[in-house]
């Protein structure tokens, strides 16, 4: 049998785990990211929560394949370098000859949202697909794109930013810098925005977020819905009307096998998914005539980072500096 | 020297060629269309203009290796049926069954605009990239995309659908039956739209259409431009600005190389490449960290689809059914 460490890196934790050929993960370990401390400090927890996981596993490093990290960030193929982790504050830095004095095993890194999608696609809701759209719908919306079974990242591998591709041309500031991105209207942040807008007193969601339009979550809106209040039901309807239009361009682009849906916002399920289907169908380019992918909520849940950035030997991308 | 017949179907002319292996054009033919005939005869009619276009070269069918065929359309390689050939009103036609017994050769059709694009990679403005986004303006917007020197459309074939993919929520009614399409906006039919949204009485643009607004056309836009009417410089400057956006969306999804543009709108080469680049410099995501692809023109014109399609074989996608 074939074991990879998987290693989630996040703003807040560390979350490693051991994963068996089969992609089910056989040992966890997580540890406090820590931000704001040096590179040097985090980099050795980062191997520190590894080698736990590995043991908590009852293996050792010798039993391991790879060590695959999943982070928030980019390596710069051209350069090698890790472009940027904003919840770290690091830019463009040398992560691999930080790495690779701490675990002697071949080291592969890659962006989050990636390794999550590779992760479905591996052992969770897309185990049957060879082509793959993800979207989590989180604080932000992350995108990842499987194609051919592989994580697919653009020509020079710092692409497929889906959550930063416009549908609202100079629509909303969004926290890229940018104006009208996906990720300012259908992640959590961008539902919360919506309903700030179109919230009225006299509400049910008034009432739930203690008349302090300040106190207002995402979450609130759905649970509005679910007591009946009408101006929940409007703002969830146009949350879904944005986000089917967003889904639809990235399958009149890719026509994947299927589109899977993560994150925060995507926990609403019941009221997430037959409605949004039935808005796809009509928002997408010629569905009439080719129909649209299978649409389905992630699985694999936190697990996914971990499984997907094991497997980053098998189908990522080489970011090694040539 | 390998030869292959490439031939461009239009709603107004079929456009035949020889094309020699280094991708230059030997020979050329050409018959109208003819739309609004059955079947039959059209398709007799994209043999007769292929046939013809090999006399010209002084060569022969057994000198060909290959026909290559541009359709606005695409074949589903589920079903081997041409999908839609809206300039024909053809639904679904068995397009293999008629070309085949006309010329004994092996038979390659594609998407138009696909074909323009790895026209302009193999022998045009793209020659020196292996990953190309071209944005066709003209009436519509046609896109096509090569990925790793091959045409790129989607998982199933019948995608990058990139016209057609939403920049204007809830916008502009588009041809395709959806809202807010960049086709809508970014062709020559969305800028004279714009136009007319903005056209006031007392500008030159004004005259130019003969105080008119029917007979406003977009080409006079960037006439008015050239004369300093500022209304025109306006308009234009919106234009450009939603096609950065559009262009920036394709950027942060694909990383090209290289963005090649053609198609009418164009043709007004001079204002439109320079501040269109800065524009794009502007509204991609993360373009001040990781720059932008290079931006052309496109330089092989009409012969960059006769020259896409003489080179299928090498560079497309199989779509005859299995």
């Amino acid at each position: 049998m074939r074991y990879d460490i998987g290693l989630d890196v996040g703003g807040t934790n560390l979350s490693a785990g051991v994963v068996d050929e089969e992609g089910r993960v056989i040992s966890h370990a997580a540890l406090p990211a820590g931000a704001g401390r040096s590179i040097d400090e985090i980099t050795a927890d980062m191997a520190k929560v590894s080698l736990m996981a590995v043991e908590n596993a009852g293996l050792t490093l010798r039993d391991m394949a790879s060590w695959g990290i999943g982070m928030p960030s980019y390596v710069n193929p051209r350069t090698g370098l890790l472009v940027h982790a904003n919840c770290f504050g690091w830019r463009n830095v040398p992560i691999y000859r930080y790495l690779e004095p701490l675990i002697a095993l071949p080291i592969y890194i890659e962006n989050d949202a990636n390794c999550a999608v590779l992760g479905e696609t591996v052992a969770g809701a897309a185990k049957d697909f060879q082509n793959v759209v993800m979207l989590t719908l989180g604080t932000g919306v992350g995108g990842g794109i499987i194609l051919n079974g592989r994580i697919y990242s653009g020509a020079d591998g710092l692409g497929a930013e889906l959550g930063h591709t416009k549908l609202f041309f100079r629509g909303r500031k969004c926290t890229c810098g940018q104006m009208g991105c996906i990720d300012g209207y259908c992640s959590a942040r961008g539902l919360k925005e919506t309903a700030k807008e179109m919230l009225t007193d006299g509400t049910l969601l008034w009432d739930l977020c203690h008349h302090d339009i300040r106190k207002l979550e995402a979450q609130m809106v759905t649970e509005a819905v679910q007591l009946g209040d009408q101006t929940a039901v409007e703002i969830w309807d146009l949350y879904l009307s944005q986000l089917a239009a967003a889904i639809g361009n990235f399958i009149a682009i890719f026509r994947p096998e299927a589109v899977i849906l993560g994150g925060g916002v995507a926990k609403a399920s019941d009221l997430l998914l037959n409605p949004l289907r039935k808005k796809v169908q009509e928002s997408t380019f010629a569905a009439q005539e080719i129909g649209i992918p299978e649409m389905r909520l992630a699985q694999a849940g936190n697990d996914a980072g971990i499984i997907g950035a094991a497997v980053l030997e098998k189908y990522g991308i080489d970011r090694r500096e040539k």
